[in-house]
């Protein structure tokens, strides 16, 4: 059904970041035909946007979909204890359905605040049910199971043969790559060098290379952690660690990198490396603020997730842009990431970390549909002068009124369309009883 | 007309942080009476909170209501460019229509995210509109006209004699103190030691020793500020310099101290000087993160604020509490500042800061009836096991159901009662553009 979106402010986010006043129409399949005038051509749906901004959806490139049941359950501890004593247990204690109850509120949450795409890591075992919830919602996800075949203080139920984990991480990309007319695929997942054998990183590297499959992981995110790395790795960083495994790649994701040496920026860039910058995960567990300028002025990638519910807590890309934009201004100075440049990063970049950019990220012709509407019309989002401004240091997740991927409007007035919210939120707050219960948490 | 709300998850913020489940009482006066059991005496009005969270209205401490008509017009600058570029020429071309509407802007957002009281700095002139647009929507504030008498690049309009500047505050005072009800009161603001003289700000401290006025004032906000006061002071520190005039006492009321030696550290904490942190503001202008959790530790009172839209671009209570938590987990480490420390901050210690803890801050019988309610049910916020960790790290100034000032229901579902927001947005930025086009912005 052919899909007209008319009357919009349209933040493009194409190369030449125009902001076009008019329409945006849709074809039966999904695909974005034509952006600004207004077509002849007949449409079976007509939605108005009164004048309202309409942005590509938000690409998340580092969340936890797992770990949503988890909120409230984890604060006020640094990453390796709060591994240890909360997020593993809790890994652990999952079974399908507490697992489904969090993909659920993890996408209710997300498609909600405006997030289409995103790339998320899940626990160790059951991750075909995340894929199902995902598939059944709609929204757009490049998933991988959490491989982790190191014994290092992980709960039994998370510990891994390495074999198995390969195997298993194969088998759920052959089930599930291309699934949902193409809005699903699968990553392979090492959590980090500290929960993994270096077999399995090699592993892991070969495969990716021969297919070109992201590998989703987490690096230098803290100070402990970075000794840890040294420790098992001879003297290495994190980064030249994955490098020497022969992970360091333009399919590699790297969440945080908080902690990279000069050395490690250099080699993020000459590699194409892709890091995954979660700031208000990095500032909840005390991890640091990256040098993200740092590491845009020299070309690496940098891209944004809100991380788990685990440790944000929230999933929301409002809050992870205007963070980015501010802490940046703290730790570098006003101007060096412009709310600009964090639409850029929630939207373009994350589309290309995910290598993705032909399909989604910005609203031009040939690429699905996945869009969201923004309300103008709230007091504290006036008076409204510049959009990038609004968008990023004012407007909240509360004020995304439209959700659509590939064409389909999942939220509409601020509601989803197709499942219950209230439902979904009564079933976490159950669920993540009796989890927290076999967790002992 | 009295009133109960029933059927609440009261989070009171007394002195030993009660939970109780139940219901709060207010009589004809918009006086607390009881809280907890339902008493049987007859209430004219009842609000059934439906089990959701009831807060005491949130305190914040540092706001320029004038400068809300500024958001998104002055971003990316740090501190004494923002001012000299964009805050000093936006408030000179101020009107007294101009100056309603922004005020106008802040009251409606302010009560609508949750927030009763407001310590504010307004601009040079015409701070009777600010009072009388707080007076008529009904929200509970303290006052200050700023005041500057020195010409360090100031434009001529905002250029005050000392007298004149003293004599205008002395004269709002009187025809303000006390007004609505009590729910007003006036505030000496001299703006910083940077925009001051001695003269005035010796008179100043005079005039609020004699009759415990309250001083509002910026301190130690920003390096090159630093570096500057120490320049016209002959070596001083901020707070040695503000000591040396006289206004170190526990009236003085001090925006910021991110970059305090140990020694004004020992100044605040000896001479009972209240600390306003702005932790978003203090992001956006690049100035830094201020040292919270070490003051607290030295049982310095430090509440919070957002400052004003210019450089937020929020007046959101929510995001403020999250910063200030989160970014000490950076400065200082995990739970060196917990989510309760953080809604203690934005009640309490901001009633106490503004010497009102005899009136507000807490849920208890003899207190005005100064409250709000946060839904519980939305995804975002379940699954919810902590309420201290659900309202800092997940709720949302969108969950704000109902506010209360005075015993009067200002925000009833999530939408002003007396007041046209819509309205108020549309006349703000009509406004906006006329006062930007004056002051060539």
């Amino acid at each position: 059904m052919p899909t007209l979106i008319r009357n919009a402010t349209i933040l493009t986010m194409n190369d030449a970041l125009e902001i076009v006043e008019g329409a945006v129409s849709i074809d039966a399949a999904g695909r974005i035909v034509s952006v600004g005038p207004e077509p002849d051509t007949p449409h079976e749906t007509v939605i108005d946007a009164h004048g309202e901004y309409l942005l590509p959806g938000f690409i998340q490139t580092h969340v936890h979909l797992c770990q949503t049941l988890f909120r409230g359950y984890a604060d006020d501890m640094p990453l390796l204890e709060w591994l240890r004593r909360r997020v593993w247990p809790l890994e652990a204690a999952h079974t399908a359905d507490t697992l489904r109850a969090s993909a659920r509120l993890a996408v209710c949450e997300l498609l909600s605040s405006g997030t289409t795409t995103a790339l998320t890591m899940e626990t160790v075992h059951e991750t075909d049910v995340v894929f199902d919830a995902v598939d059944r919602m709609g929204m757009r996800a490049v998933i991988g199971k959490c491989m982790m075949d190191s014994d290092y203080d992980v709960p039994p139920r998370l510990q891994e043969r390495t074999r198995d984990s390969i195997d298993e991480s194969v088998a759920l990309r052959k089930r599930w790559e291309g699934k949902g007319g193409g809005r699903l695929d699968a990553a392979f997942a090492p959590r980090f060098a500290v929960s993994c054998s270096r077999a399995l990183l090699e592993a892991v590297a070969d495969l990716s290379a021969r297919e070109r499959i992201i590998v989703h992981t987490h690096a230098a995110e803290n100070r402990d952690e970075v000794e840890f790395v040294r420790r098992i790795s001879g003297g290495m960083s994190n980064l030249e660690y994955l490098a020497d495994a022969g992970l360091a790649t333009p399919h590699l994701c790297t969440a945080h990198c908080v902690w990279v040496t000069d050395e490690e920026q250099d080699l993020l860039a000459e590699r194409g490396v892709k890091v995954l910058h979660c700031p208000g995960s990095n500032l909840k567990l005390g991890s640091g603020i990256a040098p993200v300028a740092a590491m845009r002025a020299r070309g690496i990638s940098v891209s944004l997730g809100a991380d788990g519910a685990a440790c944000n807590n929230r999933l929301d890309m409002f809050d992870e842009m205007r963070l980015a934009a501010t802490l940046q201004s703290v730790r570098t100075g006003p101007g060096a990431l412009t709310a600009r440049d964090a639409v850029w990063m929630a939207t373009r970049e994350g589309a290309r970390a995910l290598g993705l950019e032909a399909d989604v990220g910005s609203i031009e012709p040939g690429k699905r549909a996945d869009l969201i509407v923004i309300r103008r019309s709230p007091p504290h989002m006036a008076p409204d002068p510049d959009p990038w401004s609004t968008i990023v240091y004012a407007a909240r997740a509360s004020d995304v009124r439209l959700v659509m991927v590939d064409g389909a409007v999942l939220v509409r007035d601020f509601a989803l369309v197709h499942d219950d919210a209230a439902g979904i939120a009564a079933e976490a707050r159950q669920a993540a009883r009796r989890l927290a219960g076999r967790a002992g948490v």
